[in-house]
């Protein structure tokens, strides 16, 4: 992977509104495994600087998102235990490092969504934000017989790609307003959510919005289960979550400077409110 | 007002989704009014029995909105013990006791406003939610000494309009997602909404969000509170209120027919979240 071609792939990743953080951490893994394999490096000591500068790019670029941190750090961790006798070998062997992590975080994200599935069990109505790729498998193990109601998760409305794969999958399903979420939890048995991360404290970072449905789901007595591979535990080693704050003109709104426009895209759902954070630990 | 004008006024009245429910039912008087002085009838009896139906129909028009029950029947009411000598007076006195009506609103919602003002008092951050022209007038007492983050009220976002109002009186102001309604409570010192109904329990009817808002104002342990003129008390002689739901197309999503899409525009804060009602009684 050229310098150009890496940079056009790092912004990808770090301009991307609607993917969810696992999904970008793989593809982060993916770019370091052609970066692995074909980025230009003179011998063994070139290449590891090359792999270790490219990772912390691509983990420093989406600041709210643990696999982001986490992921890129395990692949040069591995790397790092590696010892590799010529070039050919490392770019080999660092290859395979980045994509058998890519395998682990899916896998784990399978077991998640297995187990999630589980707790929620057949027969309920399910009320969600956004468009979790781990929510989605949780739900394909109900299908057909789990009711959804999907909140569409201003400003870039995922939730629509959500409820239009559902509705695909011949799951019933409703997308409301974010607005609607508490009208939406009387209606549904329970609440499930994907993460972008879990801090050390049992906190959930997720999509704007995720607050509002973990109170709403408390205010009915219902539970909320966050589901996530254990890669969204935000490491230790890396620095604390920065909510990513975006363009304002997302909103869609043409109004006068004076009015300020909010563009936040994280919040943390605090732990007292979280019934249950299934991982694939959790099995 | 001829039949079809008044048809006209009734029909938009009916339609219109940006307004709050005081003005409309302030503007369903002015109709009632027009009729009075204008409308073909050819006795007193024919006059009364025409207000009368014409009353019905506006406050049928908008089942969720208190004032549209309360105003129109306080009319009928005044104008049953008014005894007019013959069509002319009874015109002159019906149009009269509509015009006093407006005027009895619009003086309550005032006081109800300033009342407001004083229990948020100077220098505050307020939160809240749609535009209620109510919220409008507590905060202009408070200007310029006030700062305020308006959510924008999905699906027509009325809280960007109100955001603009409120920057063109030189007020700090930010607009926010409804998603955001949590992360606001955060920042804000209180939470102050309108009413489209109050009901005889203690709860508020208004702008779907306002439960979200009204939990998370809990949640970050800040006051909420309610302003509204008491002809928004839900009158006990009324049918029940109905939570109008709107046409989905207003979401702006084009999905498959498979997706159902939910535009409920009105939801119940229970008594239990609400600080305090402020009426013109508050004083």
């Amino acid at each position: 992977m050229s310098p150009d071609a890496f940079e056009t792939e790092a912004a990808a990743i770090a301009a991307d509104r609607a993917t969810g953080a696992a999904d970008l951490a793989r593809r982060a893994l993916a770019a370091l495994a052609e970066s692995a394999r074909a980025a230009p490096a003179d011998d063994v000591g070139g290449l590891r600087a090359l792999l270790e500068r490219r990772a912390y790019r691509l983990a420093d670029s989406r600041p709210s998102m643990a696999p982001m941190a986490t992921l890129p750090r395990r692949f040069l961790q591995a790397l790092g235990a590696e010892e590799a006798r010529d070039l050919a070998q490392l770019r080999a062997r660092a290859a395979e490092i980045a994509e058998s992590l890519i395998e682990r975080s899916r896998g784990a994200a399978g077991e998640a969504a297995a187990a999630a599935a589980r707790r929620i069990g057949p027969g309920r109505t399910v009320a969600t934000l956004s468009d979790s790729s781990t929510v989605r498998r949780a739900l394909a193990h109900l299908a057909p017989d789990v009711r959804v109601i999907v909140g569409e998760a201003r400003p870039l409305c995922e939730g629509a790609a959500l409820a239009s794969h559902l509705a695909g999958e011949g799951i019933e399903v409703a997308l409301v307003t974010d607005a609607q979420l508490a009208l939406a939890m009387t209606e549904a048995d329970a609440a499930l959510i994907g993460a972008d991360a879990l801090t050390l404290r049992g906190d959930t970072v997720n999509k704007v919005g995720s607050h509002l449905l973990a109170l709403a789901a408390a205010a009915a007595a219902k539970p909320f289960f966050v589901v996530a591979e254990s890669f969204k535990r935000w490491p230790a080693d890396a620095p604390a979550p920065v909510f990513e704050e975006m363009d304002p003109a997302e909103l869609g709104h043409r109004l006068d400077a004076a009015v300020r426009q909010r563009n936040v895209y994280f919040e943390t759902v605090p732990a007292a409110l979280i019934t249950e954070i299934v991982t694939e630990e959790s099995v």
